[in-house]
């Protein structure tokens, strides 16, 4: 070979090992083959196809591509109890053990009776005081160790797998398809944001860093050799649920999404904030409308009020009035779960 | 060619491709050429080969290559004042203004005087009083275009500058040293979050989601137009100092650094925390010994106790005995500011 066709032939070479390794965004084929084609489907591509194009009037610079994510309901099975409050249910035994008073003790006495009617019963006072008792009080290592134990033995009561087997595989696609786009992924959720941590990274690729939730705080001190550590405190320094997950998406990322994705009540700000910001911007509100393979507690359910959980009427008025996009899990959604066909 | 030989010479192409691009790491040259050879330069070389050369004992995975850096005094100047009570001060007249009331109440009426030595007594709680009325109950929109316009403006009055150029190069090489070899830089400062993010990205290529600082809460409300905003309460949220910057970062970021800096007993806990962890970790001091280039207030000047700043004796011993690197400004830096020769 001459010189200058080796050249020609290594740039050939390259070009080839880029697209091959830049990845996901050349991809052929489609990105979201869990959903079925209708609206949500199109508005996902529309919203990164417009934002990521070089010369598009609503393109965004990749350091500004930010896209959230409520997790419970959103990500993952909310229903019918969020899997952090399982937990500390689950880890009341424990703290008893540890500190045998508190057997005699109300809330933890009723806990311990295993009296499902009665524990149906405890108020969210009793709620918050088994929360401070499960969740703080320890060092942030054995909270993490104590709770990893835990997630990798735990079952769901429905589809006994881990909890972290009941993430959305259409959801999980959306995540990889904005990544691959150069987006970065963040939850944001009213979950406890070390606890969320724990697995976010393997369950969803998404990093410690990129996980906002409501936290407490922690106090630094020194073991008895000179070591220094964090003790988890009772007292909250975010609750990120409402206008907190605004709050804490300034504290914690400063800047405006460009996409959000959530399911209820507790996303509306979120959503609303989104959505006011400059540009193309997206804004998805996952309805549970699918009792066959999940659960249905939306307002299109015909269900009375109590019964329809968080995603009220009044936010679907607010969001066609609004232009978010509703994702029926019925209709949206080819699977909903990687385990299932 | 023949087919395997083809392979084979694709394959070292692609290395090379992936070597020449993937970067700086493989730069030829000093990373450094503003650090006289010694030990801190010496030590901040090594630490960054031996935690990112393949097959290393202390092989750091990228996701995990996190260096934090104090901001006032590490990064910039912070004598005589630090640059954000110099706005706040300087801020007063338009409160003032826009509450005529202030005026006749201290300790306003004090800096609306302008006698520097009445002004040089206030007490710290004067300051708390100046700093809520200066950075709180506008929008975050508001603070922002107010601090930029101040920020593009001001000069120090030393050496006539922009603030924002008083940073010190060697610790800008630092900071593109580190992320040249897949270090992400965070700073972790006492000052204001959302001050220090509104030029960080401009002046040390740090975005704001990786900026730590002192957090005030926000409050989420709606414009009579019905958009959505933030406004900036006086809660106080995270006071980034001492062991409030290690609860900080596990607020923020939730992982513990491979290298910390910083430059007074405000980042004690920081760097012991960092220097704890399993592994290589570097903890670096930056001592101000240089009266002619810059100052000297640290504890090796001969000063009495009231003069040594917050370089104390105390931290000089810690380091000493931990095995921080205290870097000497006077010795280590061959040049100190990018606008001097």
């Amino acid at each position: 070979m001459r010189a200058l066709t080796l050249v020609r032939y290594a740039r050939a070479l390259l070009l080839l090992a880029l697209l091959s390794f830049g990845g996901q965004a050349f991809a052929q084929g489609d990105p979201l083959p869990s959903w079925n084609e209708g609206a949500a489907k199109q508005a996902i591509l529309k919203f990164v196809e417009t934002t990521t194009m070089q010369g598009s009037p609503s393109f965004v610079p990749p350091a500004e591509r930010i896209a959230t994510f409520d997790q419970d309901g959103t990500l993952w099975v909310e229903h019918p109890m969020y899997t952090q409050i399982v937990y500390c249910f689950e880890r009341v035994p424990a703290v008893v053990k540890a500190k045998p008073e508190l057997a005699n003790v109300e809330p933890f006495k009723t806990v311990m009776s295993g009296n499902r009617e009665a524990i149906a019963k405890l108020t969210t006072n009793d709620l918050v005081k088994i929360l401070a008792a499960t969740l703080t009080g320890m060092s942030v290592d054995d909270f993490r160790a104590e709770a990893k134990k835990w997630l990798d033995t735990a079952r769901d009561p429905r589809w006994k797998r881990p909890f972290t087997e009941l993430t959305y595989l259409p959801m999980q696609e959306v995540l990889k398809y904005l990544r691959a786009n150069g987006y970065r992924t963040y939850i944001v959720t009213g979950g406890g944001q070390d606890f969320v941590r724990i697995y976010a990274d393997e369950v969803y690729g998404i990093p410690p860093e990129q996980v906002v939730g409501t936290a407490a705080g922690t106090k630094y001190g020194y073991t008895k050799s000179g070591k220094p550590f964090l003790t988890k405190e009772p007292n909250l320094l975010l609750n990120d649920n409402n206008a907190g997950k605004v709050e804490g998406m300034y504290l914690m990322i400063g800047r405006r999404p460009f996409a959000a994705f959530g399911n209820s009540t507790g996303d509306r700000q979120m959503l609303e904030y989104t959505k006011a910001g400059t540009g193309e911007r997206l804004a998805m509100l996952v309805l549970h409308d699918d009792a066959q393979r999940e659960y249905a507690y939306g307002p299109a359910q015909g269900l009375p009020a109590s019964k329809v959980g968080t995603f009220t009427q009044a936010l679907y008025n607010e969001a066609i009035k609004q232009g978010w996009i509703v994702i029926s899990m019925k209709n949206d959604w080819k699977r909903i779960f990687s385990f299932e066909p």
